[in-house]
């Protein structure tokens, strides 16, 4: 069925989708799905670039080629069968790899961090507006930075990750997809990678689950605003849990699990992941309440996701080794299935 | 000289100093100094834990055998040679050890990240009131943490680090040891850690400097609001830098630079580290500054101190092997320098 | 036109509307437009109150009679003939009249400024959920305030406003009714009063303008979370201002310009109204914006809207009167000519 | 014994204290009394303005003729005879009158609401430093706003206030007088006026009382930093209760209660005062605790002090006829004894 739709491809065990430029979204919500999939599949997703790919030269000044709101386009969405309100999604990510062998970075007119913004005002002018273009060699594993206004080259490690990824959000909400919620969206944690596996609530039928914004690298806390930014070639398998879905999405690897919570002020982003690991904690191992804030205290550790965009993000995390032993995280059995899929993949 | 301070003993390469109850300060300013350190000296100080070693046991509520605001208590100050206002203080961490075979750990009423608090009010009552004791095997590098409700005995690994340190404050102002701020204080970051060089701005003649609050262990952000807390034998040098006093605390350690920035709410402690290693680049190396601020948004790793304090700490950090070649930043040689006499001390 | 359609009635100068259950919304965005208006036309609008109609009693526990997210229900939206996204919206409040005599408050189970909420959580319990009933004495002015659990009534005077107000959001995103943002929304500032003019950009051909959640009296920053919560008939006079559309909506009265800001932390509310307001005074009279900027600083007097929902606000104002003489406000004349209207209104 | 200390001058009655320029404070707490004054004395006390008279015209750069941290000076401190730590102190303002027929007002580098600061720190240069000066008619209670690069004058009413007010700190602590905290200092509230009675803690013996910072008016928030700046003669009334230390500054007038709160982010300012405002007046009338929350939510009027300090102020309010009737607020007959020997002071 989903082979019908323009731009998919089925295999059997593997959907490839790749977007024309109209099929682009740039929300979550309010889009009809670009194919079904079952659970357990496997999808291979292009995703264009945050920029649509226009950023290509310095100068191309974002805020000219690619105006907002149509920024951060997202792949999709694709519907999974049988999902339903209440349930929960799992996305376990098998690889992250860069379509282009090249990359960009800018700042943005009153966006990032270390600037005045339109969250943050004041009456000081922008700072300028730059674009820095990165040299990929996906073979070596790295993004080659190059300074605009100083002798400097250096190559950074190439640590991919999936910048906006989620659902259609709640009560039939439409949100743009650069802006972070319970739904996902713009969450911009560099956990987001090949390994994990996302939980995210479901909120409409269908779920309607959607991804883009890859970065090939990016500080924590996206500092400028902006990542290295590029268009990937992202292979998951996707996975329905009935019922329990997580108040905000989860992440779960092989050795961790995380929380991410999104908020403003930051502090409240890091209460919303720790609350939510805590009680995690708590009702997937049977570990008394405050036994359980004890023992993450003393071995959680955070991540910065993001301090720039509408929403800002905090990972939560612990290591499972730490946990009761015997005990089964609540949707542990997802995650090691779906682990075991996508190493057959990369085996094969 | 200092031989002669009650609690000191001066040997001609290292000062130890083991201070009695009435010693132990609660304040950094309106001290006089219980020893004077030349540049170079090599420092061994005992430091008692945040309570003062009265939480002992599970029924050793904290707020009622260590009542606020003595809590947190220094050792020192100790009166750096030649160190002006304007100075920066350089203190290399070479070891910190257990002092004890245990530790402790609580919940403290409307205290923490996840409980309303003094500075966050809400009508609610407050959480339990708890204590968590941790046999700790220096040996074996690990602290045990036991439930106190459930079943649980797990084996954390010991990191040590230094909660509270630094100078005199700015203008003759005596503020708590609880307290961080731009003299250091009850900063509460994990890489306070042996390894690390600390600069610290001078503000009083002799920068009077003190420490204390050993945590063996702290998850990111501390978010019950107490770590591992443990008396600690501590040894460092100590140098001093002619002027470049850093607005805020920084560290550095073999591979890395960071900045500590501390505020209220949470993204302004981010902003301000962020900040201050992007100027700390761009002054360094002569890297271009808005070229500074995209190799930190790309390469920075961020972590959380304290999400529990008076004022809230992020460290921003970015490995050496990034910067520009060749160019060393301003205090470089100074940690090179004392990591080799910490080495010497080890090896010795 | 506007006649044929169920729950209309039309008139030469004054359109009727009294939603059915079902016409009721509960996003901006995303409905069809329940009627059309002309610039200059008088509308007369049915609201039901946030709960629906349906907490009446100490019995009636909002979070089980009314759980989320069908809260705060909005009637319309309304077309505007000729609105074009860029344009500017003028609703001008002639009055806001209870349409029962009686209204209620609540206590909702994490939700309010002084319990952890979601968006602040904690480990603790929350509050006890409690209703109070208030008699209205519409003649009189007065909400009869009554004690739940103490003997104490006060008669405190009425002061309507409507709390939720707004256009369909940008870019086709639909967004719930109980949150504010640029477009409007929840944005529970007391100034939305009989006298005041709305400005607010349109985004959507038509703006598809709605309104609900009349309060009859809220304290400053909704404390609790719910103001004196009521159904209301509220007569309106729109017009359309080709252009200008502001970046967030503004206010204004026969003697005051505002500008309303809403953001977390609430500094960055009190941030955007103030820059915005500085802004608005900048360009309406040719202020220099320094001069702007310290005239307000003098001048100005702030107030908090709300400090409970998903986004909290401030209102920046400043009055007519401090302005440079002769200068005219943007809009001002748009304001006289509604003003007028309502005038002609209430003697009529 | 005040008689024979400089600059002051016993009455029977008043006690008159003009400090010499070397008796100005920058602290609270660290400094000897100047005057000790009993419960009930009068003392009027002459109040340097912020910026140490120093800026006098536009080309009086605040940064270059009064550097940080020496701004902001108090006059005092004076010993209250028989305070306590635990005790209350009572202090009511009788009248604050311009020293001097010219006050100043400011933008100061980097400080203030619509800029990036030390405690917001961007990558952006300062706005432009510029001074205005204001001339005071006293006689007609207007300050003359007089624009620097346009043609613009108006005439601002006089809404005289003290800016900064406190205590010795808890502890021992010294704290700089631009700093607020719970002992008072810089808060920076308007509300602090003529007619106002405020109850502060006491941490020290004699309390030691300061103030200075008269600001002829200040917009709420004090958006650009800085208020119109003056010397002023200031009039009081000391008093002393036993016992009932607020943890925050309250404030009564003849029909208001009010509290203050400090603390970024500006919510948790918000959150202290009215979760104190909601206990006084649960613990001074009995009204059940949740009752008084409902009526502050719907009664309370709020005012934002300032958003530019390094601790923001809210001020929770509310009329005293809402309260139940025959209810004493606790310290009542206090404020009412020392308005009425204001009142005598003024007919005589």
């Amino acid at each position: 069925m989903t082979a019908a739709l323009p731009g998919t491809t089925a295999a059997p065990e593997r959907l490839v989708y790749v977007p024309t430029a109209a099929e682009l979204g740039y929300t979550f919500g309010g889009r009809a799905p670009v194919a079904t999939l079952r659970p357990g599949q496997v999808v291979e997703v292009y995703t264009e670039d945050c920029f649509r790919g226009l950023v290509r030269a310095p100068a191309d000044l974002p805020s000219q080629v690619c105006p907002l709101p149509y920024v951060n386009p997202v792949s999709g969405p694709f519907a999974i069968e049988g999902a339903e309100p209440g349930d929960t999604l799992a996305v376990h990510i098998v690889s992250i790899a860069p379509a282009r062998d090249w990359a960009v970075s800018a700042t943005f007119p009153h966006f990032g961090a270390l600037t005045s913004s339109h969250g943050t005002p004041t009456l000081q002018p922008p700072l300028d507006e730059r674009v820095w273009v990165y040299e990929i060699d996906a073979e070596a594993g790295t993004a080659r930075y190059r300074a605009t206004r100083s002798e400097h080259i250096v190559e950074l490690p190439l640590a991919p990750m999936i910048g906006t990824i989620g659902v259609a959000p709640e009560g039939g909400q439409v949100i743009f997809s650069e802006i972070p919620g319970p739904h996902g969206g713009n969450l911009d944690v560099p956990q987001m990678a090949a390994g994990a596996t996302l939980y995210v609530g479901v909120n409409a039928p269908g779920a309607l689950f959607a991804l883009g914004d890859g970065h090939l690298r990016q500080g924590d806390g996206e500092v400028c605003g902006v990542g290295i930014e590029a268009a990937t070639t992202t292979t998951l398998v996707v996975d329905l849990i009935k019922g329990g879905a997580p108040a905000w999405p989860r992440l779960e690897t092989d050795t961790q699990l995380m929380c991410i919570g999104g908020a403003r002020p930051l502090e409240d982003a890091y209460r919303i992941a720790h609350a939510d690991l805590t009680q995690w904690i708590h009702e997937s191992t049977g570990l008394d309440l405050l036994d359980s804030y004890q023992l993450l205290s003393q071995a959680g550790t955070a991540r910065i996701g993001n301090v720039c965009d509408a929403i800002y993000t905090v990972v939560a995390r612990i290591e499972k080794r730490f946990l009761p032993a015997g005990a089964t995280t609540r949707p542990g059995s997802v995650h090691d299935r779906l682990a075991a899929t996508a190493q057959a993949l990369r085996a094969g």
